[in-house]
C-alpha cells in the first residue's frame, strides 16, 4: 500500500483565524516557511476578508509579497466575495479557495449572503476569471451541520456541488466547519458528491470539535478521497463551541495515515516541533494528540515502570 | 439503521487506574451508580490487583459488597492472575475479565509473567472455574503495539485469540492499551480475530492517546464488532505518555454512534454531567470532546456572532 494522500495545510489561515492571540506577520511567515520545510506543498496562507472584521487575517498582501512563487508549491488564498477575488488575483496567489456555505443561517451571519447569492458570486468569479489567473477551488462550508439552522440536508450540499461542477471549478471540498459529522454520514455524502462532481477532484475539511475528525478522515479516504485539509497543532478553535478544539491536527492525520502505510510527504517530527512553537506563540497547549503523546513505534524503548 | 452497539463502561477501573488523584470508595460508588443511571449495563467496576502496587484500585471487595446484583446488569472485575480470580469469585462479580498481554516485554514488566505464562493462567482459571462462577472474558492487551517491544505481530495476537477460543471463554477483546492503532490495522486484525474466535463474540478496547480512538471504533463497528469499551470523560491517562489522554470517552463514542443512527442505550447529557463531576473530583479538565463542545444538533440555536 503506497497510495499518496495530499494534505493541504490550513494552519496559517483556518488555524489562526479563531485564535484569540494575534500573530504578527513575521511570525506567520516563520510558521509558513517551517511548514513548507516540513513537507507542505499546498498551504492556505492568507484570507482576503476584511481585516476589521477578522483581525487575525490582517496582512494578507504583505504575507503574499514575502512568499515567492515556487514550482510544485501552492499558496492558497481564501475568498468569500468579489472583492476578495480581486485581492487574491492582485496578490498573486497560486489558488483561490472560494467558500460557499450550505445553509442560509450561516451564510447570512458569516458572509452576509444567502446560499443562492454565494453560488451567484462563485459563478461571477468563474465568469470574469482569465485563464492566467489562479485556479478556483470551492469549499462548501457547514456541509454536515449548521450552528444556526441545525441539520443541513444532503440534497442542499449536492446541489451546490453540482452547480460548481457545471462551472468547472478545479476542486470541490466538503467542510465540517463546526465539527459535527460522523463517519457514516461522511461516507454517504462523499459518495453522492463524487457522482455530482464527475471528474473534478474532491477534498475534505474536518474539525475535531466532537472527536470525530480522524474517523471522518478515515471514512473519506476509504470512500476514495485523496485530498484532506489539516492544521498543524490542531490549531483553530470554534467560535460556536468556545472550549472546543479546532481543525484536525496535521501531525495526527499524518500519524494515522503513515502508520497504515500511506504516503503524505510530511515529516512528523518537524510538524510536532512546529505545533509546540505555535503553542508557545499562542500561549496555549497544543490541541493535537501527537504533540502531547509523541509518535510510535518509539525509537528508543521507554524504561520499565 | 437501528443496530445496537453495546458499550462497556470502564471508567471506574481503567479510567481511574492511571489517575494521580485517588478517589475514595464512596466517590467510586457514586460514579458507578450515576453511570448505571446513565445507561451502563455492563461496567468494569473493580480490579483485583494488589492495592499496594495499584493504590487507585484499592477497595475492590468493599465496592462489590455495596453493589447488589441486578438482573440485566453486569459488574465486571479485572483479573490478572489466580489470586485475582479467587478474589473475583469471592466478591461475587458477574463477570471476570482476564487480561493476557500480547507482548512479553509488557507482560513481564506489567504482570510479572510472559505471554505463555499468562495463557497458562487463563487455562488454569478456565479449568478450575465451576459453572455457577462468573463467566470469563479475555482482553488481549497491547494487541496493536507495545511500549517496550514495539510492533506486536498480528500472528501473535491471533494465536492468543485461538487459544482462548479453544478454552471457550465468553468473549474476546483486542485492546490498544497504549493508543497506537490505526483503523486499517484494526480492520485487518478484527477480520483475523473473527475467523479465529468462531462464534465467540469480540469486543474492542481503544485508547485515544494518538487521536485515532474513534476512527478505530468506527473501523471495528464496520468490521462487525458490536461491543466496545469506553470510559466516561475519556478518563485514564497513559503511564507511557504522561501528557496524553486515556480511553475513548463514552460520551464521544455515544455521540458518534447515535448521530449515525445506532442505539447505545446511554443518555448523553447524563454522561456529560458525570464527566464534569469526575473532572472536579480529579482536579483536571475532562478529556472528552463532548464534555467541552456539547452535543449537536443544539437544542436552542446559538445567538448570532
Amino acid at each position: 500500500m503506497s497510495r499518496r494522500i495530499e494534505i493541504v495545510e490550513v494552519g496559517p489561515r483556518d488555524g489562526l483565524q479563531n485564535e484569540k492571540t494575534l500573530l504578527e506577520v513575521g511570525d506567520k511567515l516563520e510558521m509558513i516557511r517551517r511548514l513548507e520545510a516540513a513537507g507542505a506543498r499546498r498551504m492556505e496562507v492568507v484570507s482576503f476578508v476584511n481585516p476589521k472584521r477578522v483581525p487575525q487575517m490582517a496582512g494578507a498582501e504583505e504575507i503574499m509579497a514575502a512568499l515567492p512563487h515556487k514550482e510544485g508549491r501552492s499558496r492558497i488564498g481564501l475568498v468569500l466575495n468579489l472583492r476578495g477575488w480581486e485581492r487574491c488575483v492582485e496578490a498573486g496567489c497560486d489558488e483561490a479557495n472560494v467558500v460557499v456555505c450550505a445553509s442560509d443561517g450561516f451564510g447570512i451571519r458569516n458572509q452576509g449572503a444567502s446560499v443562492e447569492e454565494q453560488v451567484a458570486t462563485l459563478a461571477h468569479i468563474m465568469g470574469v476569471r482569465r485563464k492566467e489567473e489562479p485556479p478556483v477551488t470551492l469549499t462548501v462550508s457547514v456541509a454536515f451541520g449548521c450552528p444556526f439552522d441545525g441539520e443541513v440536508p444532503e440534497d442542499r450540499v449536492i446541489e451546490i456541488v453540482k452547480a460548481a461542477a457545471d462551472m468547472r471549478v478545479a476542486e470541490i471540498a466538503l467542510a465540517d466547519t463546526i465539527g459535527v459529522a460522523d463517519p457514516w454520514t461522511v461516507r454517504r455524502r462523499v459518495e453522492a458528491a463524487k457522482k455530482a462532481a464527475g471528474h473534478i477532484p474532491l477534498r475534505l475539511h474536518f474539525h475535531d470539535t466532537r472527536n470525530t475528525g480522524l474517523a471522518n478522515a478515515f471514512a473519506g479516504v476509504e470512500a476514495g478521497v485523496d485530498i484532506l485539509d489539516a492544521s498543524v497543532g490542531g490549531l483553530g478553535g470554534c467560535p460556536f463551541a468556545p472550549n472546543a478544539t479546532g481543525n484536525i491536527g496535521t501531525e495526527d492525520l499524518v500519524y494515522m495515515l503513515e502508520r497504515a502505510g500511506f504516503e503524505t510527504g510530511y515529516d512528523l517530527s518537524q510538524l510536532i516541533d512546529i505545533a509546540h512553537w505555535a503553542s508557545e506563540k499562542l500561549g496555549k497547549p497544543p490541541a493535537s494528540s501527537l504533540a502531547r503523546a509523541g509518535t510510535f513505534p518509539i525509537a528508543r524503548p521507554a524504561a520499565g515502570p
